[in-house]
């Protein structure tokens, strides 16, 4: 019975060299999320499909739903925000609580646009706090896991507030200025009913808001905190799509790049309408795809991530045993290493296969070697090679 | 619009506490893997139905499985094995092939035997090398990945030919034999058609036969490799439900608990199968919330995961900025540290909030400690109060 070896549209396979680098990248994040006394969250993949029903507009359809064969109607998680408010609501919790949750979620969507159907969020959200210090926190958070990474950014930001008293269908024109041009936005909103002076009158008045009262605490707080505020710009413009924000939004740009990477904002109200407890709310969610891709092209993942690790080769089945000796005084040691396990010991198939896998180090322990009690190390990246004796080969490997 | 606020049966959230355990456990299975030279592989949560269908024998209801509004039929990943085979026929890689997988698998499983519907699995697969070396790795691995744990193990072994010649339907009442004993299992075997002379007869023939030959070979490997191979019992009549083994079998037992922890053993014929392309393989998979809640039991969970965490109080709003300094401070230096969030200052309430965080210690930052550029800092352990200037907080915190 053979495999069609296919996945669906939209899924992915990550091979080792890929899963490696996702690995760095999800260590980074957490390593910072942890710094700043954020705590894991994970929910299931399935939830009753009541639970995320009506929560996501026009995008609903594009959720996974189905019925189990015990006659229960399940979703699969389409995004972080809707369990982390069923979670909030269900257990009792020590408030303000900082949650991150990285875990995958699956949409219908359209791949021809380059979109996968299953997909990494990243998404770390302060619950219970009003204060301004929250919010800086956030956009401290994003500057340090960005800085971890090596990979300057820029965050915009804005106050949501600013667009009070402009409509709804409004300001998805003006969201989409960076994209389309002032001239753009203004025949949009002329498009949805409005005179072109009125158009261009909002986006006058828009661009000449002077930051609000909350823009400039959070700003404050974040300079205190001792982070560089260059980095944060006031872009008056900048709406965000989801219309569930209530204060600070924001977005980051990568250096030479275009596209958000990374953003979030205030959203005080969502809560409260799932629970009947009001609970602020702050946070973000960071695009694990499109960071790993803008990562890549400046060539910021270390491309040693496998460069610490030994291929114990294996001469002859005689000599053998000593390989094996060796690779366990290796991982003793703590050092990645792996015995040849083909059945065919011709050295240039062995030293391909540890090329082939980007292992750095090759250990070889001929009859001269056994003789001796010592093995030949092959650096595979300078070519250097020496011959050390077998405990002592854990400290040539650097 | 109130959200039902629960999950479906067998699904299970993970709250901090929890995720970090599991955290933990990941990260020490992940660490000797890496160890090991074995790589990581992720598949996706949805494969194509036909990919699974006709895998998994009776047990093939269990899958979750549905049409997507696109018209594909798809299914949740049901185990780690099935898509390596499917990966393994997909692409090319250079083999030997060690790869580890550890991703949730989906099965409508009868809840009320406390099994979950979303679990983790834990595998490791050596595919391409029918060395004796490569079983021995196997069981080498475990064993490290236990005493990496702190856990005393037993590792039971067979070779699954001893049962050549024994028909399939009688192999699965002697794998009962620790549960039901000898008797029960006689009387399962004459239930199904053998005389009881017959049934008495072919399990003591299983009891006397000698360790095979591969099985002598990779207990003299693991022995090389310098492992503890009185830590592995030979036990004839251990059978294994899986009917795809073909050499070694184990199974993993902790001490002074039953059940099996951990097992696997040589698979060399089922990827051929899907392929036709013949790839021996042998490797295991690792029970997770079994290994878990067996640590747990033995409190072999290290409790003071948070207890290197700061939460900077906030003494007033006029006092707020010393305690964001200081807090950054602390962040910059590589310790996890919060500034109190929450709107009411009052110190028991801040208090309270570090200890539901199990969080190891408070900082205080009131007019005495801001005059001197100082903090006190409260060990929550062990109740020691010091005054250190803000400059040299993170040398305290141990």
């Amino acid at each position: 019975m053979r495999i069609n070896a296919s996945t669906p549209k939209g899924f992915r396979d990550f091979l080792p060299a890929e899963a490696r680098k996702r690995q760095y990248l999800l260590n980074k994040i957490k390593e910072v999320f942890e710094r700043y006394g954020f705590e894991p969250l994970e929910t299931p993949a399935l939830e009753f499909t009541d639970v995320l029903k009506g929560k996501y507009g026009e995008d609903e359809k594009l959720i996974y739903e189905f019925e189990t064969k015990g006659g229960d109607r399940v979703a699969l998680r389409y995004d972080q925000t809707v369990p982390l408010a069923r979670v909030i609501a269900q257990y009792d919790f020590a408030k303000p609580f900082k949650r991150y949750q990285i875990q995958p979620v699956w949409r219908g969507e359209n791949t021809q646009k380059g979109r996968y159907r299953e997909f990494l969020q990243c998404d770390a959200d302060i619950i219970g706090s009003s204060s301004s210090i929250s919010d800086a926190e956030i956009l401290a958070l994003v500057l340090d896991i960005y800085e971890s990474l090596g990979l300057d950014i820029q965050i915009k930001i804005n106050d949501r507030t600013n667009f009070d008293g402009i409509d709804k269908k409004y300001i998805s024109s003006i969201d989409k200025l960076e994209k389309i041009g002032e001239e753009g936005v203004v025949s949009e909103m002329v498009k949805k009913g409005l005179a072109k002076d009125e158009a261009e009158k909002i986006l006058k008045d828009l661009k000449n808001k002077f930051l609000t009262k909350p823009l400039q605490d959070i700003l404050a707080d974040l300079k205190t905190m001792g982070k560089d505020v260059g980095k944060v710009n006031y872009s008056p413009t900048l709406a965000r799509g989801l219309d569930y924000y209530t204060g600070m939004i924001f977005e980051t740009v990568a250096e030479s790049s275009s596209g958000s990477i990374c953003s979030g904002g205030r959203w005080d109200e969502m809560i409260g309408n799932f629970t009947n407890e009001s609970l602020p709310a702050v946070g973000f969610g960071l695009g694990f795809d499109r960071t790993l891709e803008v990562l890549e092209e400046k060539k910021l993942i270390p491309q040693d991530i496998n460069k610490r690790s030994v291929l114990v080769t294996v001469f002859s089945s005689e000599l053998s045993n000593r390989s094996l000796e060796l690779v366990s005084i290796l991982r003793k040691d703590g050092i990645p290493a792996e015995i040849y396990l083909g059945d065919n010991y011709k050295m240039n198939k062995q030293l391909k296969y540890a090329d082939q896998k980007g292992i750095g180090y090759v250990a070889i322990i001929g009859p001269k070697e056994a003789e001796k009690d010592a093995a030949t190390i092959k650096n595979l990246t300078t070519g250097d090679q020496t011959l050390v004796s077998l405990e002592n080969v854990s400290s040539q490997i650097i």
